[in-house]
């Protein structure tokens, strides 16, 4: 177990930002509010990354690049999306330095000062509708199907690694479409991927449903989302998909020739998810041994580590182990065999604990008179020693079951954590636990705000398969035809 | 054959930047300088990335991510650094906007000025070996072997789709190393990555060698690089690996204990291909009638168009053709079977010429009652009618016949366009006519200063393999003991 580690149960927010940095996932740079992902933490990414971007091409959508800037001017052109974004971005007013004149360093040149800042973008629609101006005559240019993967910016005050970062990595996916139905089936269409993602590689349940009026997307018609439930009973964002009807074909002018040769401007969607999602994957799973990582997205699913006395013992074993690495990596399965003679065995079994790798096997000489292993599962931090003979399709089935199992135990978790309050005063105390608490709510901006204010819990979804039920608004008494999901969230 | 569409003889210039914009790879952006990347121009990048990505992992990299901005005083830290970057940067002086008193959109927040100036990332190694320090304690933290995808923005005044773009995309590896002889490895190895796929994988054929010292990247000790022709005879830098010897260690005090118990400083490389490569890849096999692309890095490497007079007609091919793309895509070669309605066959051919697309298949009436399809392969144009029967194989054979063909040319062009000048008057003249020349050169900044202001032609660079041979520098007659790649450049 890891040494000085501090546990959930002392201070779930130090548990995690120590966590962060002792896996090697990420640490905070010299610059404000930016964090370095390491090659540890980036490698999970890159396997969300590619996982994503394989469904996305799945449903017909192409990658695409767009300018890093955006003219100040266009950001104003969509009234509530200025709104939300303006107030926190970095503005690039300048493009030269210039050697300070007492010769110390450099100094920001007067001289060149641009015509019209520059924006580093928030969030790409004004940019890219800008561009779909130019794409977009005809019915037969419809629909397109774009997403980019990039970095934005947001000049958030407070920041935590992945949660929250000036800057952060994420995909955008912005389609262009001829009809409302055919706009809206999209944002559905991607909001189920990500649930599907979110589920089936994350293995994070998740809660599809629409935000709030007071929760949209700034320009959105609709805001639909996926929510997770974090181990402090603490609701997560984990993704958008935003139904921004006409508002940037109007605000871009951005018309086309219907197949009645009349025009008419263009629907819209976005979604996306971001770095984020590596926070919500850690704290879903983790626990105070450390990192606990889905098989699916372990950049390392197998850490194999020998023990021996003596260079001919490690010999032994180096060629007992070598038919094991390959057969591994002939299925597809990631594995690591460590035999750096200057790290001792207990130092790697924490390691590759700490790191979430999902299973651990460890051969020494007994297991060799034997012709057994010792196999440790990370979810469950079970030991059994097993023959070696047939340990590759057992390893096999064990990440299968791995899997299974870290997704069954966050959605009993959730379940536990999911209760039906129907009294202001029961509302008051239960929410100091944590969890969804299922609520009626009289659908109005002031009662959300109202019990924002009192208790900082928020409205996270109405959820899409919640069934029609009479009732009376938990704050105010008014009448409700369904119940949602308030919670405490990050 | 293209309409309207200008001839490299006529205007070779003009003939690219038509070509990037009617091939659907990219376009010029609201921004100026930033181009956008359309999805057929990105899926090109794509595959680029793909290949690259696998060959530096192959090699022990791994990926990580660095913040985009850097501290305005990170970039004095190295002094031949700043002096090549601060000329052109984008800096963020500013972190929030908010509405123009007088209600007419959004101005930059005077009272939101940041304390330090942030630089839009030019290239990464101040920030990277500033969070290096952190990682390095002991010779058992080297090497380091990170590399990160990312765009940077360096404030070009002139511009030209990814030859030359405010804004681009690219890689850069930054490495750490215990030893001057392990950095200077890894350099070269890295230089070895980026030719072999330039000319595996582009079908570029380029010169390795080292950059004359007016060449080098700003910082390092020496620059590698990989230099192409182009078919107007100019030539162009593909990528460059620099090793940067303990500069940047310095510069951000990163030392470590060796093994003998003391301190010393790291050695660093670095080493980057950006989306310039899509340039080289556009200008060495693209030809008058559109752009053509070497089959390894074609998004769509076989369209097949039916030729049917009836929707009866119609569906006949559709059944034909379906066992075919099956069959392709098993052997895991993308197709394109384009049986829209609203195009006619005339115009998709000219489609997926103009798109590079490498073999184009057409079935119509005659060829169903043959048992037939016309196959047009896109380096030579030629067309052959061929049974059905075994067509899969034949295409299979085809893409490779394709990547080798291209690759051939190139080298063949290259050698043509490649011969030893000795004296000024034909230097003077020969230069006109483009290509590569190759020259003796007394070694002097003052030569290679002299020569480009004489004729705009810079030292590309010194070849590896250049034979060792006594002779007169080429301009000042003074003694030389190889000769050097001479020529114009983009």
């Amino acid at each position: 177990m890891a040494k000085d580690f501090v546990k959930r149960s002392e201070n779930y927010s130090e548990w995690y930002n120590e966590l962060v940095v002792r896996a090697d996932l990420a640490e905070n740079s010299a610059v404000r509010g930016c964090m370095v992902i390491k090659p540890y933490g980036y490698a999970i990414w890159e396997k969300m990354q590619r996982a994503l971007d394989d469904m996305f091409k799945a449903t017909g959508h192409s990658n695409a690049y767009f300018p890093l800037f955006i003219p100040k001017s266009f950001l104003s052109r969509e009234a509530d999306h200025v709104e939300g974004f303006a107030k926190e971005c970095a503005v690039v007013t300048h493009y030269r330095l210039k050697t300070n004149p007492d010769g110390s360093g450099v100094v920001v040149d007067p001289e060149a000062e641009l015509e019209e800042p520059l924006i580093v973008r928030p969030t790409s629609e004004t940019i890219i509708w800008s561009t779909y101006k130019n794409w977009v005559k005809s019915y037969r240019d419809l629909p397109i199907l774009c997403n980019q993967w990039a970095n934005v910016v947001r000049w958030e005050m407070r920041t935590r690694m992945f949660l929250r970062t000036a800057e952060f990595l994420w995909q955008e996916g912005h389609t262009a479409h001829a009809t409302k139905e055919e706009a809206e089936a999209e944002a559905q269409r991607m909001l189920d991927v990500y649930a599907d993602f979110a589920e089936n590689w994350m293995a994070v349940p998740v809660v599809k449903g629409t935000k709030s009026p007071n929760e949209r997307f700034a320009g959105a018609l609709d805001t639909y989302c996926i929510e997770a439930l974090m181990q402090d009973g603490k609701a997560l964002q984990a993704g958008t998909s935003h139904f921004l009807g006409q508002n940037f074909a109007k605000a871009f002018d951005v018309q086309f020739l219907n197949n009645e040769n009349k025009l008419e401007y263009v629907w819209a969607t976005s979604w996306g998810v971001s770095t984020r999602l590596m926070g919500a994957l850690i704290m879903t799973h983790s626990d105070d041994n450390g990192l606990v990582l889905p098989p699916k997205l372990a950049p390392i699913q197998v850490a194999i580590v020998p023990i021996s006395k003596s260079d001919e013992q490690m010999a032994m074993v180096d060629a007992k182990v070598a038919p094991i690495v390959e057969s591994l990596k002939v299925k597809g399965i990631s594995v690591k065999y460590d035999n750096r003679p200057e790290y001792k065995p207990g130092w790697k079994f924490t390691e590759y604990e700490f790191k979430g790798v999902p299973v651990r096997l460890a051969i020494g000489q007994r297991d060799l008179e034997n012709g057994t292993c010792e196999v440790c599962r990370r979810d469950t931090l079970e030991k059994v020693t097993m023959p070696i003979d047939g340990i590759v399709e057992h390893i096999e089935q064990l990440l299968t079951d791995i899997q299974a199992n870290l997704f069954k135990k966050a959605a009993d978790f959730r379940t536990a954590q999911t209760r039906k309050v129907d009294s202001w005063d029961d509302f008051k105390r239960e929410i100091e636990k944590g969890g969804y608490l299922l609520c009626h709510w009289d659908g109005t901006t002031e009662t959300e705000e109202a019990v924002k204010a009192e208790t900082k819990a928020t409205i996270r979804c109405i959820p899409f398969d919640a069934p029609a039920e009479e009732g009376k608004c938990v704050y105010s008494g008014k009448p409700s035809h369904r119940r949602v999901i308030f919670a405490r969230a990050y």
